[in-house]
């Protein structure tokens, strides 16, 4: 069931009912625009990560300032991007099941889509598929370039998948998935040039291997907010997937930056309403239910003197923080909670209330919110 | 939008597509009754908390087997209970807001609705959407009995609201709400024990001070699945409104019980696929958007040898745990993965498959999910 968005356009923002999932559209903007000029300038593609907004109009906001496509995590993410008009799909994730190789072969029919392999029986599953359907896809041996998750662990791995899609006329290769998730959120400037060095040696070991095996890697595909100028100054990177950076969020901030980098704008947040003062607290109406913390609790600069102490399914409490008198908020008041983590979060709602000058400007439906097969 | 369900009846549960959320229905079915004979053994009222499962076909099934009604935490849950067919909702918990206050004035003309107060502006709020809808409305005060959240600190406070509701001919004083949450999640059964006797000393004493005013408390409601034993043993609670007996979690898994205790099965599993098994890990299709960490990472009781190490957005990355050989696993295997927390869980969900037996026998859409406002 799709709830109705909580705001009309043209509402004033402190009529929105709460909790909302908010979107500063200056800040977004701004945002869009500074990732793009950085890659323009760096001469590196960007494949933004829909992961991050699962937005079918904010993917088309990105395409339109010159992104080749978008990537995604899942199949049913894909299909509901394609559904909203997106041509050129990257799963940056394994696929494993008969039942969504099939639907990924059907989507591959009405549009570019890539799909990552690190095992040769998810080769064999979407040979069989892309079989049936008679219709090609762009698939990319991931590397494990640090992240310790996904990847094979070196060139002989590599050159063996690569051997097994050969044998397929349908599976085209398409190049690496070289991504290093947690070397967006190391916090030091040199901590995250070390990961991404280490990267890149994995990288450049395997497109030697390659080069000497006569093979051509057409891409090397990888790269978040965190790291993205890195990889786009490697030379060896030639599409970089960020997605945090269109909202950022409190964990992204509390990553140093080097003195020259552009800095991205928070635009996104839970707008929530001081419910109760009970026993000198401030209970909030938005909980785990309306953002995550895995990555902690959300911040929250419009309470200085405030402190998150706890949340539990729909509530958030605040307790006067010892250090600095807390501000006096009455109930009835609204607050913006930045969420520790951006991804999940938005993944909980339906809906994104976009405000610039306090007034609702747009109202985009989270599509392929729950899309987690 | 609401994805279409990951399995349909008669298929075999290994044949279903993952992440799915499944519900074993004969422990399900066993922790229905349980919890229901206990209660009635003990002469207790059951409003068992729909917050858990935000499913009208689960909240009939409690009915069905004689809740009085059920219990929810947000407006627009209360509204997929009542379009759901149940026609008796207490909301515990306070609603701020003009347009909650009117939804739920709305609503009061198609059910029997409850809120909590603990503040004088929600009671002005409520009557001015009662007034305008004519509509009458079950309003309790809710003390705060240890949770350190929402609900008046004393009877002094409480006798203040409940002059505040009497002035509104239209809002009716219901009772007391009267819930420890951090209770049910104390380990050892003595802990319990005292943190409840703490909360039943404030609500006797309220009692006596309402009894001297000549106010009579119709109802005390609270409780959870982790103390519902003692407040139903109190004869001072008349209501229990327990949530997730019906699922079990593996938080509550870690609670000791009392030797005499009956045992509530775990019911509800996030099923998985085993996606990859680079660098001798094993990659899972299913992270945090298939279930909340809150409460620490699922138990995986298939996989003997192995620990979670990681959850991110799509994946859990399960190790070698030293201390035991890990079974081998291969990739393409299905896991079933017991949530930490099973509320935070089902609402990243649009389906419950009910399986017994090993087959699918039922799909029931979770109707409010994402109702958080």
């Amino acid at each position: 069931m799709t709830w109705p968005a909580p705001a009309s356009i043209g509402m004033r923002l402190d009529e929105v009912d709460t909790p909302a999932l908010i979107v500063e559209l200056d800040a977004f903007e701004y945002n869009l625009q500074l990732l793009m000029d950085a890659a323009r300038a760096a001469g590196v593609r960007v494949r933004p990560h829909a992961k991050t907004h699962k937005c079918p109009a904010i993917a088309r906001q990105q395409v339109a300032l010159g992104a080749v496509g978008v990537c995604c995590q899942k199949v049913s993410e894909a299909e509901a991007l394609v559904d909203g008009g997106i041509d050129d799909v990257l799963i940056t994730n394994q696929i494993v099941g008969g039942q969504k190789a099939e639907r990924l072969a059907a989507l591959a029919r009405r549009a570019r889509i890539g799909v990552c392999v690190d095992h040769p029986l998810q080769v064999e599953q979407l040979a069989l598929a892309v079989e049936a359907a008679q219709t090609g896809l762009d698939v990319y041996v991931e590397l494990d370039v640090g992240q310790g998750r996904c990847g094979v662990g070196g060139a002989r791995e590599a050159l063996a998948l690569v051997a097994q899609l050969q044998a397929q006329p349908l599976l085209r290769f398409a190049g690496f998935q070289a991504y290093h998730g947690r070397a967006q959120h190391l916090r030091e400037p040199d901590e995250r040039a070390r990961a991404v060095r280490h990267a890149q040696d994995i990288v450049v070991k395997c497109l030697k291997e390659f080069e000497a095996a006569g093979i051509a890697v057409p891409c090397v595909t990888g790269a978040g907010t965190g790291t993205y100028r890195l990889e786009a100054a490697s030379a060896v990177w030639n599409e970089i997937q960020p997605g945090s950076y269109i909202f950022m969020d409190a964990d992204y901030g509390r990553n140093r930056l080097e003195p020259d980098a552009p800095r991205f704008r928070n635009s996104l947040y839970v707008l929530s309403t001081v419910i109760s003062d009970a026993g000198g607290r401030l209970i909030l109406d938005a909980g785990l239910k309306a953002y995550s913390v895995d990555s902690g609790f959300p911040h929250i600069p419009d309470a200085p003197g405030w402190q998150f102490a706890k949340a539990s399914d729909e509530h958030g409490v605040l307790n006067p923080a010892s250090a600095a008198p807390a501000l006096p908020i009455a109930v009835g008041t609204k607050l913006q909670l930045i969420p520790g983590h951006c991804d999940p979060t938005v993944n909980l709602h339906d809906w994104f209330v976009g405000v610039r000058g306090g007034v609702v400007e747009s109202l985009w439906p989270i599509t392929a919110r729950g899309a987690v097969f």
